[in-house]
């Protein structure tokens, strides 16, 4: 089986096209600058995640898009400002120049805030139209919870805290289970979530999320050893010319690689139980955790 | 007509000490940056303008605490990131070293990105113990939209393009409704909508708020100017050194003190409809265009 991936990138992209103000409103220059990073050529995983698992129950993409759009806008924004002089002081991503090398950390900080903001916004605006209002507090709860100091900012800041230290497995374990995979499984819940799962729905797709959320990172920080700097569209070495902590640096490449795998063997286990419905979710996981950039 | 002003900061600053993690929590340098500045000695004016507006509809203030938190963890959020040296640059706030002054800038980003996260948080994790999560998506949209780039930031993307240019009055108005009114007038909304408020009664509470806002507003350019250091906490003649747009600059201190004045007699012209009920919203109001710091 496979997922028009194309297709639900387009879907993604046009939604947040309209969900996100025109560079022409006022003050533009804000409009321009959380354009610019929203526009760059992001992969979507996250709202891809999003859609796959909603479609799970049968939710149809045009009323999981406000909730897949949210994240993405969270993720976006998280980017923006770690790519701060202050935070990681990447000059590029996604190979164009970070959002504070073209509009200044001034407005690329407004940027990331504003985004914060309207993925909130989106879900109580939008998501409205389709879902019951509990079912939007619940979202909105999630995503909270999953972006915050439980979870992402969490993750980023033992991250900015065990820079050039030498960490161990439990707290690079907190980080990366807090820093990408506290997203990664709120995509899989919030579609979980629109699609009133069941509470054994519910477990089996949060763990589901986990091994891939960590598989995937683990993979990231493979590909930043291994990786073509042209096809990842940003310089390699990064994390060890940094001294971040990451899974290669401490176990090692090839027990890293295995890792992933393994990860990836427990999450089909867990999607087995959703028979055919779990096939695009597990289709589009592979291919994250597979990938070669 | 008085209201126990200092019973109602004590009630939100305990309901703000439950609401945040506590010190401890790990990782703990992010909960201690957030503290630092969430309990920074703020008056706490909004969330004391939202329990005012709710009750006069008769919302008790226990139900109407969490979304006045959520819009004080906004404001304070706006603080940290407006002090950095990316933006406003200050060093002190409320008589105390700013947030990246002692936490470093990397903190201080996500010492903000926290509490605006936390705030979303907060609504849809507890105001929904009080009100139908219908009430709770309409508290979301509307901190949303007043904390975004059509409210707050619009402001201060806008005021932050005037530094050190000659601004004419729309330029002025449109920095001081949006920087500061936004947020003023989500604050006597949210006590609306917890109140189940009808159309006329949110129409009239939004003009009031709208006016007490700019009046606020200008009457904190007034301070910077005649103030006293010591009792406002901070220098004096920030905005003439910065060459920031304010009303006294454009009109001079005797008509800015005219608007102030006249923006407070709307406003209470507003309130009278309703009638006794709208005596401690009014009585707060005052408090605030009438303070000397």
């Amino acid at each position: 089986m496979s997922w028009d991936i194309n297709q639900a990138i387009k879907d993604v992209d046009e939604a947040l096209e309209r969900l996100i103000p025109a560079e022409d409103t006022f003050p533009q220059e804000i409009h321009r600058a959380v354009r610019y990073s929203v526009f760059a050529g992001g992969k979507r995983l996250r709202p891809l995640l999003t859609l796959a698992a909603a479609e799970i129950f049968g939710v149809p993409r045009l009323h999981a898009l406000p909730a897949a759009c949210a994240i993405e806008m969270v993720h976006t924004y998280s980017l923006i400002h770690d790519d701060l002089p202050a935070l990681d002081d990447d000059d590029y991503r996604r190979g164009r120049l970070s959002n504070h090398k073209v509009f200044g950390d001034a407005m690329a900080i407004l940027a990331g805030d504003s985004l914060l903001t309207l993925a909130f916004e989106t879900l109580a605006a939008e998501a409205t139209a389709y879902f019951a209002p509990a079912t939007v507090v619940r979202l909105t709860e999630a995503l909270g919870k999953a972006a915050g100091m439980s979870g992402m900012i969490g993750g980023q800041v033992v991250d900015l805290l065990s820079e050039g230290k030498q960490v161990n497995a439990a707290t690079l374990d907190y980080i990366h289970r807090h820093k990408t995979g506290a997203l990664f499984t709120c995509c899989i819940k919030s579609g979980a979530i629109m699609g009133g799962a069941s509470l054994e729905e519910m477990q089996r797709l949060t763990v589901f999320a986990q091994n891939i959320g960590l598989a995937f990172q683990i993979v990231d920080d493979i590909l930043d050893i291994t990786g073509d700097e042209a096809a990842l569209g940003k310089k390699t070495g990064a994390d060890q010319n940094r001294q971040k902590a990451t899974y290669p640096a401490l176990y090692g490449l090839k027990q890293a690689e295995e890792k992933a795998r393994d990860l990836l063997s427990a999450a089909e286990k867990e999607m087995e139980y959703f028979g055919d419905a779990g096939k695009s979710l597990l289709f589009l996981a592979k291919k994250l955790v597979e990938r070669e950039k």
